[in-house]
């Protein structure tokens, strides 16, 4: 079973990373990571590098297409190049799986039109406007296609098809595996959880139109050492 | 605010991928990830690289350093060299922070004797063993040092550490952006919730006593192509 992880300069890396971590341990799976040229790509906030062994143009199939989002998943829909690979290999896998806005991308690619799916929450709009119909789902599996939401969603995603294709007890120890038990320290991780400043606050950062508000100063540290010097 | 993610051949991915997501975007984060050699570092399964564009020869200091767990932390906690940069850069930060296995190297480094402390539920015995005081905590903080229970703990813990450094305002924004509200699909991410042939397989998984049962088989896909290849 083949699951190709397709990467782009800007993904978001726990978009990739949560699925990944069990997918990966499936019996039978081969990983690989792609994008549009082998060798490190970077994510969105270009703080961490993850290899891609493989170019687009070197892989023409899948059993499984995993596409996180990202804060470059635009640049991904505005690239011929990259989006008829991304119509070509979804033709050919049993699963399509997106976390947050990759959604955007397989709704360009026209695989969602006139189909419930989700994305991150702020971006609903953007996966309208290709036709779907957004829902404020954890995922939503149409059987080939699955859409998660926003990026930590991957990892319930990821575990939701493991058990598809693995079975539930198998799918039942890799979550021990990695001991997914959550304990989020706060109750702010869905729109009707968090405070409307909340809301607008992240819905402003992710649209560039402000920077954040200052937090409270940092305790001062000597050695500030520049990544990569 | 210089954050230092300690990364070797075999650590786990999600360990470090899940508090990286949060505090690489605290206002004035520096991330580095740095490894015994720079470049390529391979996580547990081998099937995916992270970048480490330093090696712990170039770096002496961070003001957060973070140690994930993996499959081979006991051949850092038998290598002096990395063991003694460890011992060394933890001194000089603000705070030292595990995942997983990772609290098993600062145990090794006598940074938890005496001390309560977590790490993943199958290797409780291995902390024990080092004078530390396990407990089935999601994370234990001792301030200058915070221990996270498995691989996904890293998440909340990572939660836990933005509010103490930028304010619980910040923090529940950042937890907004990465929709943390999980939905597990099954529960039996801990011990207690899980099946105890669910917590066998996986104790005989991680000790490499047994390969895991076949699941039921897979659809056949024509493609395999080996990675890299």
């Amino acid at each position: 079973m083949r699951i190709v992880f397709f990467l782009y300069d800007g993904f978001t890396v726990l978009d990739a990373i949560g699925p990944f971590e069990t997918l990966s341990r499936l019996p039978g799976a081969e990983v690989t990571f792609v994008a549009k040229q082998t060798g490190l790509v970077a994510n969105d906030n270009q703080l961490i590098d993850i290899y891609a062994p493989q170019s687009i143009d070197e892989v023409d199939s899948a059993d499984i297409l995993v596409v996180p989002g990202g804060t470059a998943d635009e640049a991904v829909r505005n690239d011929p190049h990259q989006m008829d690979w991304i119509r070509k290999v979804s033709q050919t896998t049993q699963v399509n799986a997106s976390i947050c806005t990759g959604s955007l991308i397989f709704a360009a690619a026209g695989l969602l039109t006139g189909k419930k799916a989700t994305t991150h929450w702020a971006r609903y709009d953007v996966l309208e406007s290709y036709g779907a119909i957004p829902v404020a789902e954890r995922w939503v599996d149409h059987g080939d296609i699955i859409t998660a939401a926003g990026v930590s969603a991957g990892i319930d995603m990821g575990l939701h098809l493991s058990a598809k294709l693995a079975g539930d007890d198998y799918a039942k120890a890799l979550q021990l595996a990695i001991e997914y038990a959550p304990e989020p320290p706060f109750q702010s991780g869905r729109v009707s959880d968090a405070a409307p400043e909340t809301v607008e606050l992240v819905a402003a950062m992710m649209g560039g139109e402000e920077t954040p508000p200052s937090p409270r100063p940092l305790p001062a540290k000597m050695h500030r050492v520049s990544r990569g010097g």
